[in-house]
């Protein structure tokens, strides 16, 4: 089936009834509807079916229907005229554990209508994962912390729509990608055995549901497109991203990480796929370095160290003045501060290269990347050499995963044709620097596709591709999760990729050390 | 597939999950469940997911399961422990525009736990589906009449728990048979349009629901199979009569009637099915002649009549004091005054043969069928010469219909090998005082089969029976509608019908009419 640029939206044209044919509305219309669709199977809400009469009389039987697909069912989410004013769109969801980002979506041009983001409420609970899912356990826990993100979807749908002039009710398609145990909590079901060996999700495959039932307001009969997830460890998140990246189209394997509190990787093609996750500490995510901070004016998006002058050219996003760094910044910083000398190869801040950027807060040394005067904090920003140290076992601990995953299979990493790149932060990782760091592997630049926030990419596209849910579904069933064995093979590894960029600096020729 | 004795119970004992196998709890539990029902996709509600964990955790993963099949799709209903304490039931309902009967049924060994009958509170409204749908079109209507019907229900279903000694929510599968105006109000559909010409319902599948949207106080999980129809005017109600005749799985050619108020009428064999449904006139139901009423103790059911003393022997209900007579009985008391020579072959009552028992009352003749002092109303039983010439009028329209119905496929009536005689009036018609008056054809008494209220009885079927969805479609894409043409034929045909038995006296050779 060719794709269509608008599948959710279908015009029918029935023929009025007779005497000669008295078949009843609803037999009317899913007839014509089926053939349209090819489908064997169409669901319709009882509630929908009550507005039918007045609808196709009114209409004169000409009928614009929103439709969605769960699998091999179709389902009627919509019915007004051939010519209505009211649009049809959907809403695509990352649901981050820290941030949630939304996508509004017009069904008939796939034209994006606008983008909404907000701090996930539950972090009130809790700012990790963990700490909710022990919540969850108390009496009512799970129901306040299922308010919580509902609560604050239903308000960021509200504040969508606002802006580009629509109501909720003309949504009729949702689709929401995040980690097994945000997706328990958006669902409201209980989180607490995927924190427990032998760690079991509730549900892996939620599939499309009502968005009624989950409390969403947008049209009673609009449906929520759940992403699966492969297990406690491997969520929707990923599968999103893999959906979007089109990896598992490519005949050559290919690889994509996200970068996060975890590292999550997934190699293969269109034949196999394998995945794994890894916690790759928590220096590369924003609101963990002191400084470090989601993506926002002012915050620190890019960093240029001249290495003769040692002057820091800083880049922040809208270029307001600065207020913090996000994972993408710290990144580029650590690259720079490398090829500057001013941090050594394992990370240490270089006394006599840092000059009086160094100082001392509280028995930590940390470097001054903003001073007072320049920055909109107030204060210095500053980076720790614990931040430092966190950073560089981060990113030992991700490129000791790809070589991991790679080994797997028998690959080297320079044998891989793609590259993508995720970051949930919404600052692109700059692939050189984090080369340059040793984070990842030294290809070729032009084989680094950044793809940034993939799991609201991967939402989106849901909403405007007729076969997203088997594709999904395919993706998921295809996954071998490879449980990473910590032994002393992946130890030795590690130690090695401690250092900037790598203890064997023969597999970064392209990252020009300085002499130290 | 062998029927199963309790399609809608399974038991699964699924392995615990350890870490080589952290599937989800539901994914878990679908899969073996899928391989038990060898099903494609089974739904779980939101909602039943959410009690999932601790149950599977609570039985040691030993899990009964109760279900329910919606065409290709199955669902889940319900979760409990192997050996639980709880029953799992079905309630059967026969919606009748008069009278509403309920049957519970325990779902592991099909035995019937009881049966309840209530007036259809939307008698209040009006005692006739057009009065109830003209009602339904001014503003709050149908709303109102839905709430009588839906709370009518649950008020019998309650009532019906309490004497059998269970609970609503232990309640799991619904089924519904009822005409098409009944079903639509039922359902909150508006049913204008299947009045006016060209007489179109909102649906006529409306397949399986859940009980919750109907607003139906079973478990929340609990689905309803409604009965589809045809059209207007061939409800689920005879759907679910041929279904549970099993005329739509025999060889040869057979018959099914309902009488009502309307003649319904089936003829067919496992190949086609033919159906049509005509106005009876309303001198068969309960209710219309003045001393006519629905089955319950009292209700004179049988009469018989001593053509040489013209001593009446009236048989009731309970065999308690007569207070009036249902559409068996009139049938009845027709046939043998026919045979004592008391009414005439034009129905008319003959003086010298009734003797005292004739009076009149409001310048009507009457005949007394009970005194006053052998009455429990206090005062004569009557039946009057306008209820007889109705009555007249009804069974020829019912012979005629009879008639036109297999003339139409060329088959004599008397070579039909078995004859199904429904009656949805709790009373069985007897098909020789049908025969006597000429309403049924003269076929040999062992080719009738009373099947009483067959409405209730197919919707009952569908709750022991696993492919009673698939069936009943079936049937329903296999009966051609047969449009009555009200010609001069027909005309012609009805006048000859007119007389008792007959013009044609050939007819109803086993008839003994007395000299007159």
């Amino acid at each position: 089936m060719s794709p269509s640029p608008a599948p959710w939206i279908r015009f029918v044209a029935l023929r009025p009834p007779s005497l000669k044919d008295n078949t009843a509305d609803t037999d009317r219309l899913l007839t014509a509807l089926k053939k349209e669709l090819a489908a064997e199977e169409i669901d319709v809400d009882l509630d929908l079916l009550k507005q039918l009469p007045p609808v196709l009389r009114a209409t004169d039987y000409r009928i614009r229907c929103t439709v969605f697909r769960d699998r091999r069912r179709w389902v009627l989410t919509g019915i007004d005229a051939f010519d209505a004013l009211r649009p049809a769109a959907g809403i695509a969801v990352d649901l981050g554990t820290t941030r949630v980002v939304l996508r509004l979506i017009d069904l008939a041009s796939g034209r994006v209508l606008g983008e909404h983001a907000f701090d996930n409420p539950q972090i009130t609970i809790g700012p990790d994962v963990l700490a909710r899912i022990h919540h969850a356990d108390s009496p009512g826990g799970l129901k306040e912390l299922n308010g919580l993100i509902v609560g604050g979807l239903n308000t960021a749908v509200g504040e969508i729509c606002r802006t580009a002039g629509i109501e909720p009710r003309d949504i009729c398609a949702v689709s929401v990608a995040g980690n097994t145990s945000m997706t328990h909590l958006f669902l409201g079901l209980e989180p607490r055995w995927i924190i427990r060996e032998p760690y079991i999700p509730v549900v892996n495959r939620p599939g499309v549901l009502k968005a009624a039932d989950l409390g969403i307001q947008v049209s009673p009969f609009a449906r929520v497109l759940v992403f699966p997830s492969i297990g406690s460890y491997f969520g929707g998140d990923l599968i999103a991203g893999i959906f979007f990246s089109g990896l598992h189209r490519r005949p050559e394997p290919a690889l994509l990480v996200d970068v996060g509190t975890n590292a999550e990787v997934v190699l293969g093609n269109r034949d196999w796929l394998l995945g794994c996750a890894g916690a790759a500490g928590p220096a590369l995510e924003g609101g963990v370095t002191r400084m470090g901070m989601l993506a926002g004016p002012g915050v620190i998006d890019r960093v240029a160290i001249d290495p003769a002058g040692r002057r820091f050219d800083i880049h922040t996003i809208e270029e307001a003045p600065p207020i913090g760094i996000c994972g993408s910044g710290v990144i580029d910083l650590a690259a720079q501060l490398f090829l500057a000398g001013m941090i050594d190869i394992r990370g240490k801040l270089v006394s006599a290269a840092c000059g009086d950027r160094l100082c001392v807060i509280e028995g930590l040394r940390h470097l001054v990347v903003v001073p007072a005067e320049q920055s909109a904090a107030g204060k210095d920003l500053t980076i720790s050499q614990a931040d430092l140290d966190s950073l560089v076992r981060s990113k030992a601990a991700m490129y000791t995963i790809l070589e991991t995953i790679a080994m797997t299979v028998g690959l080297n990493l320079d044998e891989l044709g793609t590259f993508y790149v995720a970051g949930t932060f919404g600052c692109f990782i700059n692939p050189r620097s984090a080369i340059a760091i040793g984070m990842l592997p030294d290809l070729p630049l032009e084989r680094y596709v950044p793809i940034g926030n993939s799991s609201l990419q991967g939402a989106a596209l849901a909403l405007t591709s007729e076969n997203a849910v088997d594709e999904i579904d395919r993706i998921r069933d295809r996954i071998t999760y490879l449980e990473l064995n910590v032994n002393q093979d992946f130890m030795n590894r590690f130690s090695a990729a401690k250092f900037i960029p790598h203890t064997d600096v023969g597999r970064f020729p392209s990252v020009k050390a300085p002499q130290q």
